[in-house]
């Protein structure tokens, strides 16, 4: 029998876990509330045990968490969520409980992170070395690689909070974001578009200027990304991006914006290709956690060798 | 006697052509003012050419170069400056006429990732996996290394073209870029600077109300590189650079529009080291070259074995 992997997708809302192989291959998957860390984490783990029976352990574990993260290999509290304003768990150790209870290998990132490793594994990453994966839904969050490796350097991306032009005359909406106010993710994210219009974006029909704003809004943010990381690809998900006419409007601006200062025909010419959705759709997220528990089993058999 | 490497730091202006081992060991170097291609070229070659009899060859070329430029690797037109508006350099192949002359490994980038490349190996990036290297000069340009590799990517970034807010009743100039009008490099490049004040940076008074609305312009634009990359550290080089008074400013306007949202020690307590100027200085660039060269030099050893 092929290897089998455990993924758990932690959000704030839920955490998804499945034992699975790749895409195709999805044996088991269940759904749990985020409630206490000890709770959660532990409904968790039973998961994966009860299942052992059935499938026997699996090689390895990945974890996809809502952050902010310790990703650091070498720091005392490497596996914890830090500063999160979710109540009851800022500073939660995911990593040590689910190694304890398995003794395997556990891959650890950003959600966003895992999502691009599963974008770039099975979807519509593939054969890109430099790409960019952002998630707009309750929050924006951004992960991706650069020279075929997912990027994390000091803390991890949080490109979410880029600052961009905000004109208060056309949209004098101040922003939703605690820390920043009208940040991208306080201008853009599905909870502004609701506190600015009254309306959830699902609400709202495709033809409502709320999309052209909101179209202008990511543009920025993404032309800021391609100045600073010079993506070969850029890949759109989450609840917000389900609004498909976005996707015209955003590649428009994108292309408006940067003004073929950048000469590259992917975006002069190919936008079409270059701003685009997520390949594994709504499973872009649990994939993703499956994509980190292949990274580590194959890290940690390299080290064995 | 150890390898010696040629080196071409490749400016619109000038280019500083030198042979060195190292930063300690330069053992010659020469000036040539950037004219027409094949005029500046050709000198470039001759100087490298006219010290073989004292030195020997050299192992291999780096050529540091002003943009925007062809990188790919399998472009038919790899090695060209492509879309610059210097009149005669469009489209100018650089890499070639250089190979031709030598038949040696060249190796061949942005002017700012070469500089990045020397400050990695020699100067203030010492150390660092993840860093950007941004040059604030007549232009705005950054380049950084992302999991101890530099950034390319589509094309290469192109930090300069970051947008910003701008707030238009604080600051009314219109900013300078061509294509993109208030980008950074339109409201804070040195040229901005002297538009705006109708004085050159350096004729200005180092408490003069310029270097707050610059630092605040350059913060912004920083803020946006730690969201989009996450750097451990970043230089700041280029002429603007030189009024020192920036970099307190620059720092103190970083921390206060993060919001210790990024919960980071090196950003939060230790910002005097995290926001740091060149540790080659004004030979970053040619260094930079020389960097580029000795990488080229591994590369081809490698490919050899």
């Amino acid at each position: 029998m092929a290897k089998l992997f455990g993924g758990i997708e932690a959000g704030g809302t839920k955490w998804i876990c499945a034992i699975a192989e790749n895409p195709a291959n999805i044996h088991a998957s269940t759904r749990i509330s985020t409630t206490h860390p000890e709770e959660t984490i532990k409904k968790a783990i039973e998961f994966f045990q009860s299942h052992e029976a059935e499938f026997g352990a699996v090689a390895a574990v990945g974890v996809a968490s809502f952050g902010p993260l310790d990703l650091k290999p070498d720091s005392p509290t490497y596996g914890y969520l830090t500063t999160t304003p979710k109540p009851g768990w800022a500073n939660t150790d995911i990593v040590g409980p689910i190694q304890e209870a398995f003794n395997l290998p556990v891959g650890f990132d950003t959600d966003v992170n895992g999502a691009a490793l599963g974008e770039a594994q099975w979807g519509a990453a593939q054969g890109a070395s430099d790409f960019i994966y952002l998630t707009i839904g309750t929050g924006i969050g951004g992960g991706g690689m650069v020279n075929n490796a997912l990027i994390h350097g000091l803390v991890h991306p949080e490109m979410g909070h880029l600052r961009i032009p905000h004109d208060w005359e056309q949209d004098p909406f101040p922003g939703i974001c605690p820390y920043h106010g009208d940040c991208l993710e306080g201008l853009a994210t599905g909870p502004a578009i609701e506190a600015r219009w009254g309306l959830k974006g699902e609400q709202l029909p495709p033809d409502h200027p709320a999309w052209e704003l909101e179209a202008q809004y990511l543009a920025l943010g993404l032309v800021n990304l391609v100045c600073s990381l010079s993506p070969q690809r850029i890949i759109l998900g989450g609840g917000v991006m389900e609004q498909e006419q976005l996707f015209p409007l955003i590649r428009r601006r994108v292309q408006e914006l940067l003004n073929n200062y950048i000469s590259a025909e992917e975006i002069q010419q190919d936008i079409d290709d270059y701003i685009i959705p997520p390949g594994l759709g709504t499973q872009a997220g649990i994939l993703g956690a499956i994509a980190l528990a292949r990274q580590a089993a194959s890290v940690h058999d390299r080290s064995l060798k």
